[in-house]
């Protein structure tokens, strides 16, 4: 075993100066995978490396313990991701609501159950290691935090442009509508049925027309 | 450790005859709490047997593997407690739809954060167990899915007694509002913060509403 390693570091690279980042991002990334297909806790350092073409003295050189690995997950890879994938499209669309709707679809109802069984990334780490460490519990606190103010925002900006009624709490909304999103892939991956998105978006949209000025623009 | 383990069984039971039923209730309740406090993967039988009056022989005559434990526990504890606390206390109600934010109000609402951290035993399960294990998987799917029929037959009721609306998918609605009760307790337990329940409260109040004849009945 310790051969095997030894013989794989031969081939391996050691990155330095400016390759540091793109070491950094490859390593998160790979953690990323192993984490969405296992759990954090079920994962090796071992694994993790075996799919980086680094070696294990580069990635402790970063990340010095597997807890570091996992912060660095939820910060640099997990929030951010938020933002690309269910914040900035919303602010293509002029109603936010739309929005909304149309990422719902495209992330979740035109994804593989394949990969939709395997749960939302910051949910299950959530689930996992929220409530075993408070270090985790803090980072994914603020990531989730994140997505409500940044969601909240997003409704502000329908009330301003007249697309969001102007006496519902943005906050309450946004607060429920972050809940749902994690709620559609907690129930899927539960069920394991597609089906069930379709029931789930009729009664989500049903509950967006409610905060729209205009119910029928989201039919 | 062997030594302990066999003074301690010295003062235990074995259960016999009509025993039979009660012991497996106390170890299916005492596998209940130390699951809901660590995880499945993460108990051992040796705790749940220091939980109860038995010995490790009489939990393995019933259970032979803790797998069978599991099972046993999403069938026999969690099946029926969604009905004893989600779906009896509705059925008071001559409005269904009050019902439902009355045992939100109660369960979750004025629950201790100590325990609410904890999250939902069902959602827990279905987040650690439903990837990794078909057998859990099946259970896990039949109890939501109970969950989900039960609620249906509920806002059904809702529908005859006038206070439901008769154009809504009472099962799209049913389907939302268990996804809903899941999105609370994950929400809860992962901002770990009790003023969120209001916000979700309102907001799910607020698409009740609009599947209620009489909005003015749920404020």
């Amino acid at each position: 075993m310790a051969k095997k390693t030894s013989s794989q570091s031969q081939t391996k690279v050691e990155p330095r100066g400016r390759n540091l980042e793109e070491t950094r991002r490859t390593i998160l990334q790979a953690t990323f995978f192993e984490v969405l297909s296992s759990s954090f806790q079920g994962i090796s350092i071992d694994a993790i490396v075996a799919k980086t073409p680094y070696t294990k003295g580069a990635l402790f050189h970063q990340f010095p313990t597997k807890l570091d690995l996992g912060y660095a997950l939820v910060e640099e890879v997990i929030a951010p991701s938020i933002i690309t994938r269910w914040i900035d499209p919303i602010r293509v669309f002029q109603n936010p609501l739309e929005g909304i709707l149309h990422q719902l679809q495209i992330l979740i109802g035109n994804e593989d159950l394949e990969i939709l069984k395997l749960g939302c990334p910051l949910n299950n780490l959530v689930q996992e290691m929220s409530p075993v460490d408070s270090g985790f519990h803090k980072r994914l606190a603020a990531a989730l935090d994140l997505w409500i103010e940044q969601m909240d925002g997003e409704l502000q900006r329908g009330q301003m442009m007249g697309f969001v009624k102007k006496d519902i709490s943005t906050r309450d909304a946004a607060t429920f509508i972050v809940m749902a999103h994690e709620g559609f892939y907690g129930t899927i991956k539960g069920l394991r049925d597609k089906r069930v998105f379709d029931s789930l978006y009729g009664a989500l949209r049903s509950y967006l027309q409610n905060l729209a000025t205009d119910p029928s623009s989201l039919s």
